[in-house]
């Protein structure tokens, strides 16, 4: 196969290395445009446009299918010219940015998305501006980043000993807190060693832990087979008896338990173990805890529902995203560590020859790549700084509650709705709900659950997203939108009402 | 520790509970703004600034540092109260914008920095006015990524079952790439089972090799002592006579000899192994040939450089990226694999309840997570689809020539300059450098070298940075700037004389 898709006409070559060697010293070649002014137009209609989207997106559908012309417009072929930037804009307005997944919209409650705020539009916008590459240095991006992170240890009530670092999401965030867990917990040099010499280390979380667990079992060697899913009780909280259980039966067998995750917010229901019940089995057992509060601990400014989440300040590595329930754009994540000698000693800072320590000069500064998976990275903290100052934490944690009780309003309302049932308690924000008509064998109600999720979807109505719980394919809202209105929930619950009539008379 | 620097005084807890209690249903809270001209105002001063700022880029210094004042203004209390967007644009344009890291400057060539271009912060701000969460999905940035990986496909030389996935740099691509070769190559279940019943997999690389592949190694749990870091000749390419007798020495010992990386494109002097002579001794060994081309790849856009780069496209992985050489802003990079079942089989596909497959609907589009570690996703395709169809393929090839050229240009002249030497040959983009005054002993020459560097830096003349080649502090150019130009090469010839004599007669 080699490059028999690749090659590029050699007329071509030729004459782009004449066209080179004659003139690139003398005329150089460079991407800015002779006048700044085309594109200094064209971005200005770009932000019109974002903004002229933003406050009419309640008029629009909540998703719309990309038409098959546009698809097409996408799938040109590898261009050898460029076109001209004008054209090139006509192009991306009509055929890309009108379809997009629909995250932003006040009816967007499927998986659990974050829809942004004009003030991450306006950092996102600057940082672009920027363009500043952020693996480490002294730079403003730097002391945005640290202090960003400060104010987490803050939130999150861990200690000032603390590292942290930004992520693109609580996936990686997840990943770098059990890359530390582990390497912290083997008792050899495993970053040098690997895992090879020793017992299989073991993992403890519940059943209804969110797959990026399992993702980081497997990339980091420890085998998906290694976590152990601890049964949950009717709250769909962890089983703190059968933890134990669990641990020392792992033990009698040789294997070596070396951490257990809690979950502050699950995906299905966005339950919450009894985090401080699971700290104290961690100190006692001498185990790791990690918390998994992809978008949960940020519940942490909402008053009413700190409680909740008490014990999660004593986690040993804390995983949560600013992208989801705090209103940030993509992408922004967070990984805490209580322990940051732990933190700096993990896999993620071998030696690097060309990365020279000097006092002064672009280097001398914090080296986040020592922290985490990566070394380049943009400048992710602009929109959490901004954020966080444009709107306040008393006000995010409103709109925390806000959520909470619109989610407890809605459960209520579509237990009112002909066949509808919610099937799991509401912990925090997620209403799971799925038709029941007693008349119809399970498989089929399955495949009208599943038909309904889908023309809410198609008619452009609302978002929910789809899971299986007990089994049973399940529609679920998860609310983390600050656009949600009590009318839009009520809408759904019309449509509901509606489709499933329309579902149960074909 | 427990909450001490968490807490947020009670009193703004209760009134926060109070107010939304009262409220929420019926006078809902959002962020977004009651005037949305109040953000359209600051947008079009800041894509103003950004153009501003991009047209004078050669005025200005090519860094600066952050002074304290700008650094206190980062470092507030966490906010409870926001301030109003007007204040907060203003804080930002003075204290956190103008001090970038310099990697946008004409004179930026240090470590391996890309400067991105027009079209790329076009892109930027549209996709930042979508805000569309890219983890799987019906939706146009599906689409695009799709096209760019088959783009990336043909550039490369792939073949149409390759997979590919975008990710924010080479650091993660190398993961995913060496996760995909130890998973396929184990012979196990690995993603469920773990590495710890297999003897030690062992990875073969040069020891020019970039430091991620190590950070990789630790991150799988194969262990950093099991990457053999091969000796290179002396154009500091991997001697494949030394490869075969490792390779042969490990099996000897019940080792087991998964992968063989090879570069295109080191660090330190832009170096690339003999890609053909390596496939051939994985296809020998039968042994996964990964290639790491983070900024080198791409130069099979550019016809001189392309024999260079023969047996790239045999790669069973290859990780690159598109915010290097191509331009592309923050943060762009690729992996391709040209196994595609063998990519959907490794460790990142685990089953996820919350995710079911819908065959209409937003659900019903490539699932991008079952390729990398991530979950949530920016819109990464945007700026690479642009910058490729505003600029094509021949012009961005013409600018890997041109910078290659003007690295040959530049080892030349500095060689005029008092005391200044090239240490290691000039194979493509990169230019070693340092001052071996001859009547000064070896450690006072390292410390004179580090003072050139900070010096350079500190005074805005260029940004160059600094490695260790021979043990020996060296200074290095890695020049992937379209904006250099010629007197840009000069003006750091002429500022490595004078502070050359400066710091010699110190």
């Amino acid at each position: 196969m080699n490059g028999v898709h690749g090659r590029i006409p050699g007329r071509q070559w030729s004459r782009a290395i004449a066209s080179v060697h004659t003139s690139c010293m003398t005329t150089p070649l460079t991407l800015d445009p002779p006048d700044w002014n085309v594109y200094r137009s064209l971005l200005h209609r770009a932000v019109d446009d974002a903004l002229d989207h933003l406050a009419a997106l309640r008029q629009g559908p909540a998703w719309q299918p990309m038409p098959a012309i546009s698809r097409d417009a996408v799938r040109r072929p590898l261009p050898a010219e460029g076109i001209g930037p004008e054209a090139l804009f006509e192009e991306v307005r009509r055929h890309i940015a009108p379809y997009a997944w629909g995250n932003t919209h006040p009816r967007s409650w499927g998986w659990v998305n974050g829809n942004g705020s004009a003030a991450g539009l306006l950092a996102d916008v600057i940082a672009a501006g920027m363009n500043t590459n952020v693996p480490l240095g002294n730079q403003s991006a730097a002391v945005v980043e640290e202090q960003v992170i400060a104010w987490s240890r803050q939130i999150m009530g861990f200690p000032a000993e603390a590292t942290g670092l930004l992520v693109t999401g609580a996936s990686i965030a997840n990943l770098v807190g059990l890359t530390v867990a582990r390497d912290t917990m083997a008792g050899t040099d495993l970053p040098a060693a690997g895992t090879g010499s020793l017992p299989p280390l073991t993992v403890y979380a519940s059943s209804e832990t969110h797959s990026s667990i399992d993702k980081a079992m497997a990339i980091l060697g420890l085998g998906t087979r290694q976590l152990r899913k601890i049964p949950v009780d009717q709250a769909l909280r962890l089983d703190v008896r059968k933890l134990h259980e669990a641990i020392r039966a792992d033990r009698a067998q040789g294997l070596r338990p070396i951490c257990v995750v809690g979950n502050a917010g699950t995906v299905n229901n966005g339950g919450i173990d009894d985090l401080g019940a699971l700290a104290d089995v961690c100190a006692a057992e001498r185990l790791w805890f990690h918390v998994d509060g992809a978008f949960g601990a940020v519940a942490m400014l909402a008053p009413g529902r700190r409680p909740q989440l008490a014990g999660l300040e004593r986690a040993d590595s804390l995983a949560f995203d600013f992208h989801k329930w705090l209103h940030v754009p993509y992408e922004a994540g967070c990984i805490l560590v209580r322990d940051g000698a732990a933190h700096r000693r993990a896999s993620f800072a071998p030696t690097r020859s060309y990365l020279v320590p000097l006092e002064r000069g672009a280097s001398a500064g914090p080296d986040f790549s020592q922290l985490g998976p990566e070394l380049s990275r943009a400048f992710r903290g602009l929109k959490v700084w901004m954020t966080l100052l444009a709107h306040g934490t008393t006000r995010l944690g409103e709109l925390v509650e806000q959520n909470c009780q619109q989610a407890a309003w809605l459960a209520e309302r579509l237990t009112q709705v002909a066949h509808c049932v919610v099937p799991a308690p509401v912990a925090l924000n997620i209403v799971p709900f799925r038709l029941e008509p007693s008349r119809l064998p399970g498989d089929r109600r399955d495949a009208i659950n599943r038909e309904l999720l889908m023309r809410l979807q198609e008619r452009g109505i609302a978002i929910p997203s789809g899971t299986s719980i007990g089994g049973r394919f399940t529609l679920r809202a998860a609310i983390t939108n600050h656009r949600t209105r009590q009318d839009d929930l009520e809408a759904l619950a019309v449509a509901v009402e509606q489709l499933g009539a329309e579902l149960l008379s074909d």
